[in-house]
């Protein structure tokens, strides 16, 4: 493109405050060429953060949205300001456990055709960000494998699960309190955990706190760790692993 | 006692002020009573907190202790000051990896016959703790099963050793890092658990906060827990608990 | 169990598939033997944390538990919580002061008669605490004697008590605020103390850290320590310890 | 295996007895075959903890390790330390940048042979920890591109090497004092980024604390974070996905 | 003025005991002076801090406040409560996304009449803060430019705007969330950066600490923080320094 | 003072410049004053923290004070660092214990003759922060009673004492580990308690944190704390105390 | 009284168990004795701490402490609540700002008759804080000097009270946000100070952490410091300070 | 310069190659253009932090930047390594209490021809980081005016130098302990406010914690905050606001 630019100037086709005019340009959009490969190859969506934001203003950014991208996806919205955005916006669908409002512009074929990503949750109280995980992934086009309620209280139950999430392209794995879960799925996987610490607990659990130091000082090698409660974080993560581990996808003329 | 005092003064044998007099004395010898029990039933050693003291004042205390005691047991004493200290007392016995210094009127039978405590530890540098908790267990009496670098990345290790946890009396678990073990020792026993974290780990560690929150969060049952690095108070723990279970040991008339 | 699928496949009575069926499920039974032994010997309860879950997950749990369990009971429900799920399972008895709701399948028997355990409490505000600490305790069959309202700041009021503390088998020692309470016991007892921090207090308590800590670095030695307002944990640790001074009880062939 | 095992016990030829040993291992073995996988998959060297062990120590398990493994990896190992263990096993390199020492069993070829790893820096004073990712990298297989001192300060000399990132499979981004790196170039790629805090900095940077929160609460999706200092773990972390993205590596029957 | 009270005692105008009368006062006006001179040269505003006053005291004070003072300006005050002030006080003017209601005595002509301040924000969730900033400034007298919606995440959002806050004389930037913005602005001007963390965020972002601690640690020159969430302060600091700037008016005698 | 000048001016004795340094002069005297009085109705000495300063330093501030002072004191001072400056200065006594280094004009009488400060202290390792306090108490002229290694854990050695400690003025409660001691002797006294963390301890005692947070959250009316280790700001604090309760001492007129 | 039973038993005009049951009964007494004489000598009121209990908790306790003491005070008690008990209690009297709730058995004549307490705050948002203080001293008989809004910010509205502040016995200085007003305050005078941190503040202040770790940290000498928000203690502890100032109060008969 | 350049392509004196080229470096001078302004304008120097660098990195890192700038700094520079680089740079200047390094290509003049900046410091402990600042100020070409050891506990001390204070253009106020000075300044005086929290203290000070979180709560507006113990950058941050107060410097046709 900026050889486009530079050939116009040099034939004459094009004034040099025409061309100083879309360099600027090209500039930005030397960035926005990220996003813009980012969404074609991925087909990821774009995220709204709903948490702080109106329906109004949710109304408004994702009709934006809607009109240059084939995704939308709004997190961490509650059923009432998803019901306002849907009057506006009935072709969004609400997942009220995983608090994901979201739009596809036709049911996209599965992306990720290869594989799967385990997401593995230590208790029921942790279900609303594992569900945040899986959802994030699944809208984003990765085949989510649900392993709940295999604390490591309980090894027995994380072990009989043991060779579905070893099966796993990548695991997320989600536990709040003492958040040892991901150090002993660390240990019996030999692909990537994304660890994502809840804050749920009482006392000394400091909101999360504890489960955070915990997975960050994992013994177990292969674990990487995602901010208190968020489940997008650990989903994202997991399908932006999940898409590299495609076959073929790594032609060098295709990327980027 | 305080009857005898009582009869005397009633016979005229005892003058009122000699009667306060030893009034006084046993007041104060009401809660002494219940340190010189503890040592006879439950062979208890006297313990010395080892650092910051010098070998001088070491050897004073233990001299001190060793006339009115059958054990005397130093923690936390450096090699170099315990050789000190060996020169003036030479009956003592210098344990380096725990670093402690014992000594015991005779060679005591074993007090505790039936069970023994398991020491449970996660990584070879959580050795110093895990061998404080154990010699000091020894040192009291119980007999001790080690079960060591059996930290929960390597879940496998730890299950090949699950029944000789299971069949323990009491279980003394000892990890840094994350300090996930005892989670996942607490949901395979059914016996009391003796978490001690360790100040082994870097970064987010804190000096083995991580560890500490992480036990005390554990959402397996069964689990108390001692200070960072405290093997002493684990081992002392769980050698109170191994006598209690020592068969016909709850005597009404022996107790206390 | 083992050995008999084993001779099943010798004797061809037995096919491969079938066999491979099994050992995987009872490599799964090898550890939820545990908890059959656990409930079996010990009478212990299953025990449902209520937070954060609706009556009705309550209800649906509850009744699952119920069908193989003589003993069934949640943690931390509120009063309202308990009296929808006792409309569902009216067989339930609701504690409001330990805002604990159980149910046993018969009048249990009390399973320890021997010795009692103390829960001991420092001021009325621990109560909540203490009190899920000796509810639990009580359901778990152990003979409980409370010593409340006897905080550090008036000794005379805790020493009043010694003796009966004192012939405890286990102490559970429930303070806020600075947290001190456990250190005076620990000094006065030589069994077991179990501490229990409670959030009780304003300013630099810090949400129960202050007595946390307090307690974390008691100088007096046999005291351990579980996490903030966990009074049930508290009451089963102290339990697991009364269970195992038992007169009798640690017959090889009868443990695990 | 199992199936063998079973074969021949209905075959006749293996006793109960001796199968029910081989199934004992076999369990064991059903856990460690996840390790001896990894290894023949991944080309994944066994690693060792340096620091806190003795030369000593080192060799003997260096010298067990080589026994059974094609590569060994030792991390945090001072030169004093590996200049020792040098003279013992000659066979192992040192550097001292990144502190590690280690050795493979033959000159082995390059494992991933698409795309490479950006090693990207924030400062020279993070340059050990970098090192130690890129080294940890390099000697598990990968090509590595290092892109140092471009901290979020001069952005320019970012931007200068952007295309260079995007084009890495995977990003390793080490920044200690503000450590907001990560999220600048987590913004210009879209592949995972793989933040590791340093604890390079002052005052109120407590110890890489101020980086490792920073990193964690990114707005940019893509970034997970490993403990501060941690450079072995982002290398670590990013070859695990940079293998994923060989291409026609994950064939069904190949995988685990 | 101390020279005219000697003088009039000199000349015996004034009586020793008036004199030390308003000797006193003259002691206190020493410093109200100062406050005095601020007003006139630099058209501040009193300002009071709304959160936690009541209507009625705001009122009263506000009414105190415009008896002496060209501007009265109230901070953090609600919708609800500044619509009960205006009520009693009709010439005030609520801005609603900055939270601030303020009156000033005369249409103030803009005071600084060059260059203008940059009020840079990083996601739109920082609006609140931002405008707080800007607001004070504004009706401190400055021209204000506002660049929203700037992360880091996507820095050429940032570039696209740099020479406008490059040209600015000083910065307000305003970030919550990991608070890298400022480090980046920070090393693309050459002026002096006011940074203002924000509470903005969830989990490890601890309530604005993540913020706050990234911006004290920018390794960006000349950069320095105010309190979170504080957009009043930033404003003011950036104000002070805009007056500094303003050409001829270092007169000596003027200053002070 | 004031008045004097005032005069002078009005009789023309004084030039208004004179006047006007003197008032200068008379304003800082104002606040200066205080510091006389002090020193003249106390006979507190003036005070030097001598970590951090060299031998030099200290000599040649303490000459300075010397000559206008009857007495100085230089606390936290090694005894290398004091032997330096009583080669300089001998008049000078150190006492090696509290590390202070003080001197006095002459051997001055006892100034607080009535009634006495207790100095309790928990353990042997408190011992260097209980003798600041005693010492600097006794140097500024207050008879101190030392009760030491009293610690919460063996309640009657604290109790054998209480009467002594109930008949002091005011207490200095000196304690490290869980910091308990404060809170049981608030509760026995009816005078004002000094608490003095130190940092004694290990682990989760976080360098004095764990009993600062013990003491300020202390259940117990009448005490109050100052910093950790700060055994000087004890002592001085309970002379200022103790001078206040000494008979006939607030005469207005001599007051201040 | 020991004595007197001693004479009994020898003149036997008391059994042996009598003497045992009033020596039990005096054991106890010799601690309640502090009690006693303290409520006797200083006047002080019976505390109840009103946070977390109803008014029906409070209203029995409060009537049980009306039967045995002159005066009784409740603390941290809503206006609500209070009314409640008021209406059981119609003799209390409640002080909405201090949110104390007290009763004195008849117009109690001001116990300390000499010098005064100076409760010192630094803004109107201390208030409440500051007047628990006052409101608690003036109920045990002080009087007190109120100096409010005198924040360090502006130097000179404090130093134009500096006469009245230094000529108090004794000062209670309470302030939040950066909580520097109790250094200044310490800097001018030369009685104890009793610093109060409050919770007052945003951001950074971190509940009072910010206030309480600044008065701890004071350059100056004579100051302590008591729990976040505690103004009784600030209070409780000037009293027991001011008493012991009382001219002619330390007759060592009259004492305790 | 980018019309330049498209200038000779459309004259077609360029190709578009060498055009590519030329444009990629003007990019990057887009952002090096605001280094090479700033010194130009301001004459800064070019700023090493010495900590963590050998003696040989600074030596050719000093030579590298001493090529293509007219002055260079080094802070953070031990008084052995900066004589080891002074062997190797003559030409370089040591200050040994700011511990910084520096050369000026020729007897700079000062810069800054009005005003002066003001260091005010606390204590004499806090001499080494204000003198970081004062000496980065100098060379930086501005007068300052040191004034030192006017802690708030000695009030009058600095309102003997409130003068020379408010006649400042721009104050760096550096404190440690409690860090109330910069509050106690901030009212004093109209302009800009440096705050340097330094890390000098013991016990709760945490390292200058303490004096950190003072500043950011003061309520003193005005005053922004840099890192603990950052001289350097109060400094830096004082120049940059004194270079915008120098009349006529703001000629829009010079800026940047």
């Amino acid at each position: 493109m900026l050889e486009d630019i530079l050939k116009q100037v040099q034939k004459g086709t094009l004034s040099i405050m025409e061309a100083k005019d879309q360099l600027a340009t090209f500039e930005n959009l030397g960035f926005a060429k990220v996003d813009h490969h980012r969404k074609k190859r991925q087909g990821f969506p774009e995220v709204v953060y709903g948490e702080g934001k109106t329906a109004e203003q949710i109304i408004s950014i994702t009709t934006a949205l809607r009109a240059r991208n084939n995704q939308v996806m709004v997190t961490r919205i509650s059923e009432e300001k998803a019901a306002v955005v849907q009057q506006a916006c009935p072709e969004f669908t609400y997942n009220e456990v995983a608090r994901i409002l979201y739009w596809k512009a036709e049911k996209n074929p599965k992306v990720n055709t290869q594989g799967y990503i385990a997401v593995v949750a230590a208790g029921t109280s942790d279900l609303r960000v594992a569900e945040e995980a899986a959802v994030t992934a699944e809208i984003m086009g990765s085949t989510v494998h649900r392993i709940y309620d295999v604390g490591v209280a309980g090894i027995h139950r994380l072990l009989s699960h043991a060779e579905e999430i070893q099966k796993a392209t990548v695991s997320v794995v989600v536990a709040g309190m003492e958040g040892a879960l991901p150090s002993v799925v660390g240990g019996l996987v030999s692909h990537p955990v994304i660890a994502v610490p809840t804050s749920v607990g009482y006392g000394a659990n400091f909101n999360g706190l504890s489960a955070l130091l915990t997975m960050l000082n994992s013994c177990a090698s292969g674990i990487s760790v995602v901010n208190i409660d968020n489940g997008f974080g650990g989903g994202y993560n997991a399908v932006l692993i999940h898409q590299l581990a495609q076959k073929g996808e790594r032609n060098e003329d295709t990327l980027l």
